[in-house]
């Protein structure tokens, strides 16, 4: 917010032409050792520039099953990009190379989508995270078979918390990857970072054409300033992360069975459906795939003092059921 | 091609605009019930053009995994239309409500794509046939949810003849559904047939601008003209899937197993791999999903002796690897 | 800025599901005597999501050859709705029911995109305004020819200052507008202004998939909120005109000749060439259609002394080239 | 027809893999000195395959504003490659350097559809040939500026005619253009020729995803392969492109003026307006641009006969309104 508002002090040029959008961006480009860094509105529109670099329409994506670009876009991805998605089935949310060479069939035959991109998360959608030898196992697996890696990092911020390593150290396998501010605290901003230098020409077309550009970029700039500042970013997904240990913890101690390792600020629960609907008065969270497995996502700004809240609230329901 | 010489005789107008054009057509709405019916060049442009007419760019098409729709038509249905498919495995290659419903998920949800249509094949790409109630029951369920019903009928004709129904109870649950010439002998025809009369109206401007308008489209009309003359579109499809029956048989009485049932023109049966090469290099056939299973597609020209002759091969590699 | 603040103070529900955004919707629409709002993140969004809603691929819009939509979207309109723009060249950027008519060629015809609707910008991009008999003339000969009305009201508040008309009185024609916040003062923010009942319904997903939702729509509604408080968006616009009334005077002083009438807040000069360069070492703007024409926009923040200051500069300039 | 008989005859393999079309395209290969040739199945097919190659969706096409791809095909490039038209009006139907210079604008400016390829109709639409001098100069001037020429050959065979030139010559600065059959006495047969070896790879793909291929390709390669044998397509196109001159002879006679150079096989003659319909119950012709200039097309099976029965109905009609 204060860096909101000093980016509202005096003039400056549009479209990103700003001392302030220039500034932020070389700052991504040194952390990740990219070609460059580029600020778009939303999650999903990161994800479309981002692949709209990689594949032309008859070539297509490979992705999970419940990857964020193939349940929760809107079907974005098909109608921007023509594209189709191939996706797969995953025990945890994550890619490996044999559930990827599992997509690479009729490969040179015309009436198939040509596989050209994998796109994975960081943290997945289930909260687990890469590790760096899986990420670079993919990466070998990528190249070996002329396959972009594009990783959608909306909430890579959490993923450096967990893993303990650098930025640099999760995007060297990727083309090209997203770096969500939204998730992380800032109001709306995103970061499209472009590691392989011979991506970058198409960027800003492809950007406005998608509607992702806007005449007061330096905005958008100044909210990844903000998080960055002493490295703000990390210390906000190190609590999101803590407090989903916490949550997890508590949860486990109630007999309560969690779904997926808790490596980010997800928390995946077998909940007694009939404490679903009293829970979600007060709470806000979603119901996952099956009717009594629950989505219980941490934020920067959550407390101690709401987990426990809800722990207290779980306790409460769970007794006038009994 | 007899059909095609009379059309090449006297002058008359183009696009469509012909009495062969007029004729045919109106042979084509009598015998389906339809509101209108329209020619085009291939069966994913009547795919496309048919679906055209039943969703926007945010809704989705439900169709079976193995649909050509999602496996043989290079993406094309989600870069002309917009469109995501959701795909649903089946045992059989025929949808079902209860498999239908699975998909029907995050109605109402803007991050969702939106179900609209469902898209069944018939006969379907794997050999069997959708019964006239199991149509009634994908109609009444489609009607129930608000979702319109896509034929995809390339091999219509087989169901056809495999069900001894008339095409309009195979097209009555349908909104649009499309009518196959090509492989039921034709050089280059295949028919959407309108069903519901408040669809007809985009129909011309959607086929121009999906490339399937052609100058001269009284020979697409005369081939239709050809194959309804006598009836010989059902004597084709009779033929087809009578050898089907012929070689199914030929099979099981050398212990090879069949997959699905045998309702069309084509039969899935399981060989040893390594008869599989050798065979191919006389007899054009597709390894279908696993390693052993080969599709074997017989058509309007296949005679007894073909048949037969492709058994004769089989037991002569058989006899070489035992 | 400060709205910005308040917004964030508080949990509350993502993507538009808050107190917030229903509250500005309201105000939007009770101002307008719109059907629904929808906030969005930039001015080319907001008029694709626009047009979204009333063509179809194989439908056409009319639009002038100055439009933003034409000229400086950098062909999203094409790429993203499948449409064909027809231009029409104008005398001052203004569209008349006989320009239209222009246009409205190959009707029926399945070789020509359909004309279905006609894209006005208000204030246009020469900075003249539709009068409020111009704006009627425009909406009865849409109706009477099945046409569309969309306003692109990226610079709405500089036309209802200049016209001190109310923004029902600049709606009432058209079936679609945007509401400009950005160039009003706001950090990124559009409404899409629905007047017509019945197409409200995709308005959800067209935003969704066309990339302009964000998580936490309320900061787009709270900047809406701002403007709006006090009347601060007319405010805005009136200062912004009146400046380029000051400006436009001081320049006929000065015997420069002025191009269009000044009825917004840009003012077009035709500047002898070897002044811009060095003009342009100090202050922004850009060189128009012909080399030696200058659009230069003020802004709601732009000063008297701003003014005054600019044109010093170009009478220093002129000197030195005397 | 004579070919589409012996193309019947005899099993082949499918979708092009067959001895015809690999005979036909190496013979048209040859002929134009080009990488690859691929069939298709129209005119407005062949140019947004054609172009598939040359452009992104960012990047837009410079065309005459009496161009095909701009008035005649629905809006198929717009929908179907995501990119704009830059059109120019041209006194003639052909655009030269200085005209595709002035949509030479924006050039690296992201607001901007970024101009990319050229694209001329060889003849043009109002019945020119550019000279080969024309061309070089074209494709001289588009190598200096980065940009692709693609060549809308539907009658590029009138154009050899009235050249006197190989269709090498005429296609020797083009990186890719069509090659059309259809308006040169086929049933539907195109051709899209690929001069620039680096642009081959994705045809396949786009061809089939653009729905322009079909099972049984062999049928529109023997179509081009009765045309190409004794070289019937150079004596279809002479034929046609003399009636022409008969045609404006007999016009010239009757003092009634001609508008464009008459140079391949289309006359364009200013006409009494009240002659025009009772003309056009006899005889297929189209009004042009103005209520009294009418497109007169002659074609492979015009005859002398034919044109003087025309020119003796207008005298008719003429007399009718002394």
């Amino acid at each position: 917010m204060r860096m909101l508002a000093t980016a509202n002090e005096g003039d400056t040029h549009g479209y990103g032409d700003d001392p302030w959008t220039e500034r932020v961006s070389q700052d991504l480009c040194a952390r990740f050792g990219a070609a460059d860094a580029y600020f778009v509105f939303n999650g999903t529109g990161a994800n479309v520039v981002g692949l709209s670099l990689l594949v032309r329409p008859f070539e297509a994506v490979i992705c999970a099953e419940s990857a964020h670009l193939n349940t929760d876009e809107c079907g974005a991805p098909e109608r921007l990009l023509g594209s189709k998605l191939l996706t797969v089935a995953t025990p945890d949310g994550k890619l490996t190379p044999d559930l990827v060479a599992t997509r690479l069939v009729g490969l040179g035959d015309e009436h198939r989508a040509q596989p050209r991109a994998v796109c994975i998360t960081q943290a997945t959608e289930l909260g687990t995270c890469y590790s760096l030898a899986e990420l670079q196992a993919l990466g070998e697996f990528c190249s070996a078979h002329q396959l972009s890696l594009y990783i959608d990092g909306a909430r890579l911020a959490n993923a450096a918390a967990y893993l303990g390593c650098s930025l640099a150290e999760l995007a060297t396998q990727a083309d090209v990857l997203s770096f969500g501010g939204t998730k992380n605290g800032a109001v709306a901003a995103e970061a499209v970072i472009v590691m392989n230098p011979g991506l970058t020409e198409a960027v800003p077309y492809q950007r406005k054409q998608l509607l992702q550009l806007g005449s007061k970029m330096r905005f958008f700039a100044a909210q990844f300033a903000a998080l960055l500042e002493n490295e703000i970013w990390l210390g906000n997904a190190t609590q999101a992360n803590l407090m989903a240990q916490r949550l997890a913890a508590g949860l486990r101690g109630m007999d309560i069975t969690i779904r997926y390792p808790v490596e980010s600020n997800g928390v995946f629960a077998v909940l007694d459906p009939r404490l679903i609907e009293p829970l979600q008065r007060e709470w806000g969270f979603y119901v996952w795939d099956e009717p009594n497995i629950v989505r219980l996502m941490t934020a920067f700004d959550t407390t101690p003092d709401d987990v426990d809240a809800f722990l207290a609230s779980l306790r409460e329901a769970a007794l006038s059921h009994v």
